[in-house]
């Protein structure tokens, strides 16, 4: 199979939870039958969140170049970032490796093509809302993006799972925009912020949840699995 | 804080719940204060049971070594291996490269100093104990491994754990060994095989069970946490 490397630590808990998840995607009968990853997982990358949102901290930007370039270095064959924030400066990470970068973004919007009237609740980073991130990627499908009116109780949820884990309490943001954007007709619901990929079990009943990280997790085993050389997908 | 290298994959469970040890080992406010791990999740070395056991298999020495080089090569200031069956090839490891290795045997050797009569419950790999790689580690401190009778039915346990996770069934053989140990008066037993440590929780009742793990955990988490250039522990 095909090392893929991670671009992770953003954060640590939604790294483990992407491996958590390529272990169940395989049907490995021993240790070789699974997926190679070569993990940066880091934790000090700057946040996205002083960044974007309050303009108070410095770009994560040349520290995720570095990381892609030293996973390349390393012989992974493609890339893969489960952050869907961090995905705003997927272009430094493209520029800094010749290895393709497997885009969570581009790939969950592909996923949610043809949902009910084209239109999309969004549970994400208000980072995310504000970089247009899923706008530009959903305009290639014809879907359109609908966003929760209280920013601060979503990122106060993220901020809390981050801090704690994924708790009935600290999802009760997610939980609140979730049930509003229901209530507003939005079926399908993206989970476009990998801490809220930790809670999902946690969303209101009769939610169409799709999860980004799931969409990311297709692409790596696709790609780590792809024959090579003549060799089995497995082998 | 200091980023650790992990020859990891062996198996991929095992490297999981080590990081998912060392997110609870730290007290973290957000992503920033978690331990940055530069991760090699490659579930193709080579068997270590083939290699050991049936000597069908070639060594894994090799890529081991080749995995430890590339580690430091990306920046780790020390490497620590999730495999206890592996640290027969530490040699060649350390070999390898020339930051330290955190040594999961020696450092759970350690921690079962002083264990009632000196005597300690092997729940390891039948690789391990052909090995003799905690007989060599417990004579500095004065300790004796006894191992199960059965080690047929420990390694069909290690087999069914890595194919299909730590559930009743694939823990079977593990759980009687540790009754037999028990029985013959080893109160204190050594999880000696990080399969095992994803099924402690299946261990019978009365075990004062020690889990090589743990002391890796610990191990790593002070290596990346020790003051550096004057920065603080967790800054």
């Amino acid at each position: 199979m095909r090392p893929v490397g991670i671009l992770g630590g953003m954060g640590p808990e939604a790294t483990i939870l992407l491996q958590r998840k390529l272990v169940d995607a395989v049907p490995a009968r021993d240790d070789a039958g699974h997926i190679p990853l070569m993990i940066d997982m880091n934790p000090q990358v700057p946040s996205r969140i002083a960044h974007l949102i309050e303009g108070t901290g410095e770009s994560p930007a040349p520290v995720l170049a570095a990381m892609a370039a030293r996973l390349e270095a390393m012989g992974a064959t493609a890339m893969a970032m489960p952050c869907n924030t961090a995905h705003h400066y997927a272009g430094a990470i493209r520029g800094a490796a010749r290895i393709p970068f497997l885009d969570m973004v581009a790939l969950s919007a592909a996923a949610c093509a043809g949902a009910d009237g084209g239109r999309v609740g969004m549970l994400a980073s208000p980072a995310v809302r504000r970089t247009a991130l899923f706008e530009r990627a959903f305009a290639a499908h014809g879907l359109e993006a609908v966003w929760p009116d209280d920013d601060a109780g979503v990122l106060a949820s993220i901020r809390a799972i981050k801090a704690g884990g994924a708790s009935e309490a600290a999802a009760a943001g997610l939980r609140e925009a979730s049930a509003h954007l229901a209530e507003a007709g939005m079926r399908v619901q993206l989970v476009a912020c990998t801490e809220f990929s930790l809670a999902v079990e946690l969303l209101p009943d009769g939610v169409d949840a799709r999860d980004t990280l799931d969409a990311l997790v297709a692409a790596i085993v696709a790609h780590a699995t792809a024959p090579v050389e003549g060799r089995l997908p497995l082998g």
